[in-house]
């Protein structure tokens, strides 16, 4: 069984950087290693495929990869054959919801965890490489037939995590209160907090935090817990 | 048919006032002019109903109101016969689970809608009273049957509402990015973006803004509006 090849970063912008710019030798390195030359690009997480699959298309050919969009063909067809996945941000229940609706999701996760097929997610597309997308920030614009998402990983996390603003009078919940909220309920397991910057590499059964920053991880029951770029985080596979 | 009425918050606490301070004219007359002893309460957003119910309590009793919690007996039978409804914050997608659960969503619904009986609601009780929770803030941490709400008036409001920072670095949408973002989906209508403070009071066909600030409306194809305290928005019900 080959081994699993997953990036996940906290977004695509970060402030001070060109979109995916931050992450651009981890980004290689995953699609080098792994000799890819053509990228899928599943655009399902904003309204405008075409626009979308043109930004992208532009980043990914200075750095030497031509860039396929999923919605161009036949979804099933063009998933079986990819060389490699890259899931964009955008709103993660249109994201989830496109992704049932074209049949997508499992062939995703067969592909990766059985092909060993490199998958890139960003925000949104890191959202639903989770267990579910219990942890989006994201606006419920659309219904999805279900929160479980592809599950590459057996946990859930928070992109574009926010720490509380000490200044902040406003009165709705923070981020950590979200979450706390969440692993309030039955089944609920970890929570990675991923600030901006910050990305997640699974190789197998290995997983490392990548990027700029340290990132905070939830644990129900235990007080929130801070990792630095660096850290093995392998254990999550078996909370 | 008696006149519909409904007083929905923003938010419960706004910054420099107590628990439901702000509001308390506001709610007092909602319930002084409907006769209204014993309101009767849903606590179903937050986790602790026996806790939120003696906050909520503790807060009425002040004002000369006795409080039922809905989740003491049968929820159905006393949302029957409640004398006015009170359905507080906290996690929208928990609360809207919890009223399609317990079976007393539609029961609501025609109590305010046919018999007249005051609402007053406050964050999420103020998503679900509209036509869905498509625009709640809130984190998905249940699946809910359906998004579609209470509908006790035909469009949507974000309560919290706020204004975009402009000294942020961070790259997550706005609400107002995400408020269009729901509005490119296929049949969404108008939302009402209400700032902490703000409040909407619907009498029978007449809406009219009220509390400290003024509010955001976005409608489909239109430049969003601002509106002030006191404003007339009784066109929503035919948008």
């Amino acid at each position: 069984m080959p081994a699993r090849q997953v990036l996940l970063l906290s977004s695509s912008k970060v402030h001070g950087y060109e979109y995916l710019e931050y992450a651009k030798d981890d980004i290689n390195n995953l699609f080098k290693k792994n000799n890819v030359s053509t990228i899928l690009f599943v655009p399902y997480a904003l309204k405008d495929y075409d626009g979308y699959l043109r930004q992208v298309e532009e980043v990914f050919a200075k750095w030497g990869y031509k860039v396929n969009g999923i919605h161009k063909g036949n979804p099933v067809e063009a998933a079986e054959k990819a060389e490699a996945f890259f899931v964009g941000g955008g709103n993660t229940f249109q994201l989830l919801k496109e992704l049932y609706d074209n049949k997508v999701l499992q062939v995703i996760r067969k592909r990766v965890l059985n092909d060993g097929i490199p998958y890139l997610g960003s925000s949104a597309g890191t959202n639903v490489a989770t267990k579910s997308i219990h942890t989006t920030n994201d606006m419920p614009i659309v219904y999805p037939p279900s929160f479980e998402a592809i599950a590459l990983v057996p946990f859930n996390i928070n992109p574009h995590y926010q720490d509380p603003d000490p200044d902040s009078t406003h009165k709705g919940e923070t981020r950590e209160e979200r979450i706390l909220q969440f692993q309030e309920v039955s089944g609920a397991g970890p929570v990675l907090g991923l600030r901006e910057g910050c990305t997640l590499l699974i190789e197998g059964d290995k997983i490392t935090l990548k990027g700029l920053h340290k990132s905070r991880l939830f644990i129900p029951g235990k007080e929130p817990q801070e990792f630095d770029v660096g850290a093995d985080l392998s254990f999550l596979l078996n909370v």
